[in-house]
């Protein structure tokens, strides 16, 4: 089959690989309908954090179940489904307190020598899935091809974004600034709106996304960043800053502008992957009690709650997908994002 | 009137100095009744932090309005009152958010030339309460005299073991652990017990606190630090951590240990005052999605909550006195908690 392989900065090949087989009696072999890039594919096609030999890569994506391993029960042929972007058992102590990504059993794609061996993640034609049974879940059918992009969403950024919204506690009235206009800062604006938010405030300087913004619910617009953005903030928040701060981005620069945007008393919710980032500013956020919380996106536990949204409609995260290619262009679909042509690629292998 | 003075690291004076007035038409004059030492003033006194030139010390006190100024509305002279460690006008959009700490208006005792001069907070014999209304809760009278020590805990350290709780989450059923014994470590114990946590495991290895915080509702009681605490925790919460973290300390190692004794999805609560402490590592609380949350505690707006359960006996943290002087003893106040011969000294002008 063909998959996507890095082989260092700038340097995306789509390449002939073996066909991946049931290996453990949980797996569940999956044929790809439509996977994704990622803005944290883009660290090491970027060089930020170095690529030492070539991988495959990626790690979201929607498929159609070819076959399944013996223990499997909840996952048959046939069956739609959203793959999150991690591996998870859905049965652990961390998974039944909501923290699917810290699962015990669980794991990333990608990783070498877990889950009887090695398991690609997406950007290719199939994929063994470990664990399938939690961390799979099943679209009921049938599934449009319009619905696609939305339900690919669910298997990272708008599960992400939702994911920054609830742990910043947003609440309905509340005022929400989304720091960063990349599809999981796109998707965390759906998010707020969603949970009730009635001022969003989308910082951003770029027009066709800021125009995504307002039609996900965004309210108001700030161009500015560094101090000017935060002024700009508090000119719109009665001089306090807001009550949540969706943090959607992982750098230094993003972190500052989240903390200094929140109001005393407010909080946080960060899952932009810290890179390059600093340590947090603690005696900052004691003095004036800004929370900080979040992390790695335990979408798995979110489908559930957000798929009758997407399929009724309600929310439409899948707009985020402004370009659509074949899998043998991945090449072009890293190029397109790292050079901010597109908010994020599809790929149908 | 006496006042205590600060005149250096371990130089603790008490001394004649001129008896406040009524400066602006919102002060009022309270005569102390009783005040105390703070974990707090000890950074100056160890010489942590630098005293460049001798200074009035103190922030939290009890005692009887004299007199008010043409403005006040809510206090009135003979009203026994409870001053929380810093001054605040209620009314503001911040202490509306409930985070009082950030007034518009207020500031901290010892700051010179706010509110109409410099205010006095407490370690003294008389002060001026500027911001009365917002700053006073007044305790419906009669007030008896075991009752002081209680009442006087809701100037700072009750409110802020509450608000190390509150901000935590603390949920009926947690598993808690508290890191710090002193007196804040052991009214957020009460303040976990109260909430409705179920265990609750405080890190001391001294052995009448622990006494005490086994009294206040501790189950568990960790003497180790370092890995060893973090793996003592552990193994009394399958393994992960524990829901909710109180931090009451504010160094390095007292914060690490509260993140790593933190299960994936949980929460730190921290009163600690960061001094000497790191900035705290985003990766870490990334990868297990551990919240940090709290900061300088809003004491003034949970007397109301806590005054009842303090006054019906139902929770003591009163207790944490355990060494009563007259306030020209207060170099040896200073010296008893600075060598942990006592936990929380209360003086008595």
């Amino acid at each position: 089959m063909l998959a996507t392989v890095i082989h260092g900065a700038g340097d995306i090949r789509v390449e002939e690989v073996p066909d991946p087989e049931l290996s453990t009696g949980a797996d569940a072999i999956v044929r790809v309908v439509a996977a994704c890039v990622c803005g944290s594919d883009l660290w090491p096609y970027r060089g930020v954090t170095e690529t030492t030999e070539p991988h495959r890569i990626g790690h979201e994506f929607v498929g159609v179940v070819e076959s399944v391993g013996p223990e499997v029960r909840t996952v048959q042929p046939g069956d739609f489904v959203i793959a999150p972007f991690y591996v998870c058992d859905g049965t652990c102590v961390n998974c039944r307190n909501g923290v699917s990504t810290s699962c015990l059993q669980g794991g990333w794609w990608g990783s070498a020598d877990r889950f009887g061996g090695f398991a690609d993640g997406a950007q290719g034609q199939i994929v063994r899935v470990p664990l399938a049974d939690g961390t799979l879940a099943v679209v009921p059918g049938p599934v449009a091809d319009d619905e696609i992009p939305g339900l690919l969403t669910l298997s990272d950024v708008m599960g992400t974004g939702h994911h920054a919204a609830v742990s910043a506690g947003v609440s309905p009235g509340d005022t929400v600034v989304v720091v960063g206009d990349g599809a999981v800062g796109l998707c965390a604006v759906i998010a707020a709106k969603r949970l009730g938010a009635t001022t969003i405030i989308a910082m951003s300087r770029h027009p066709r996304r800021q125009e995504l913004a307002r039609e996900f619910g965004a309210t108001h617009i700030v161009e500015e960043r560094g101090e000017e953005g935060i002024e700009a903030v508090r000119a719109l928040t009665d001089g306090i800053g807001a009550d949540r701060v969706l943090e959607c981005v992982g750098t230094k620069e993003s972190m500052d502008q989240a903390l200094k945007s929140t109001r005393p008393g407010g909080k946080v919710g960060f899952v932009g992957v810290p890179n390059g980032g600093p340590e947090l500013p603690i005696r900052q956020m004691f003095s004036r009690n800004v929370g900080v919380n979040g992390g790695v996106a335990p979408v798995r536990g979110y489908i559930e709650e957000l798929l009758p949204d997407v399929r009724a409609g309600v929310i439409q995260p899948g707009r985020v997908f402004d370009l659509e290619l074949p899998l043998t262009d991945a090449a072009e679909a890293y190029a397109a994002m790292d050079e901010r042509r597109a908010v994020k690629v599809l790929l149908r292998p």
